[in-house]
């Protein structure tokens, strides 16, 4: 858990909010606009990725498993297995509604972990 | 993990931050000023409570398990098992150090989890 710098793997939430993300290609494709937890069973759902929208007029909200961003200190941002070409059929919604399980959105986390075909060990 | 709202227990981490905190007396005593999560376990570490200073200056954070954050709608915030008089007591550091572990300050999550009591079942 411990790193040579003598910190953990801790990370403040109000610290990642704003952190650019980038496509393993290089490009910068977006920023991390939120982070949804799951209080009952104590994880990191997803974080919500912004790629941009016209003044942020219907903007949609890309969750992505938490697991997937991958800190690049060279980078000074995350990265994330997406490109340009490919965002378009990742699952995206309203911000509202990442936090929303109904029958006209279907389950999200669900839709969002098996897209990203990451296994989940908790309910 | 649905509830009859139509609601999961997902929650976006910008509507926690800032979110008054209640004793289990009833007594307000601070806000949720942020939140500490584990990058590598993909859990939940901490709330990190405020419970004033002046003007911001000195004040000191209050790493809660966010386990032990029970929210209640009726006050619109989170109840904690803490209360005013014991509040001197909890393990509290300056913001920068939550995601520290060193020498000098010990393991925080290890301090701050056997403090409150609370079990972890991830390392």
């Amino acid at each position: 858990m411990t790193t040579s710098s003598g910190h953990t793997s801790a990370i403040l939430a109000s610290k990642v909010k704003g952190t650019a993300v980038y496509s393993t290609a290089g490009d910068k494709i977006g920023t991390v606009e939120d982070i949804v937890l799951d209080k009952k069973s104590n994880q990191i759902m997803f974080a919500a990725l912004g790629f941009g929208g016209l003044l942020g007029i219907g903007e949609k909200y890309y969750p992505v498993p938490w697991s997937l961003l991958d800190y690049s200190e060279d980078k000074g941002g995350y990265v994330v297995p997406l490109n340009k070409d490919n965002i378009d059929k990742a699952p995206a919604y309203d911000l509202k509604d990442l936090v929303k399980h109904d029958g006209s959105l279907g389950d999200v986390r669900t839709t969002t972990y098996d897209y990203y075909k990451v296994s989940r060990d908790w309910q």
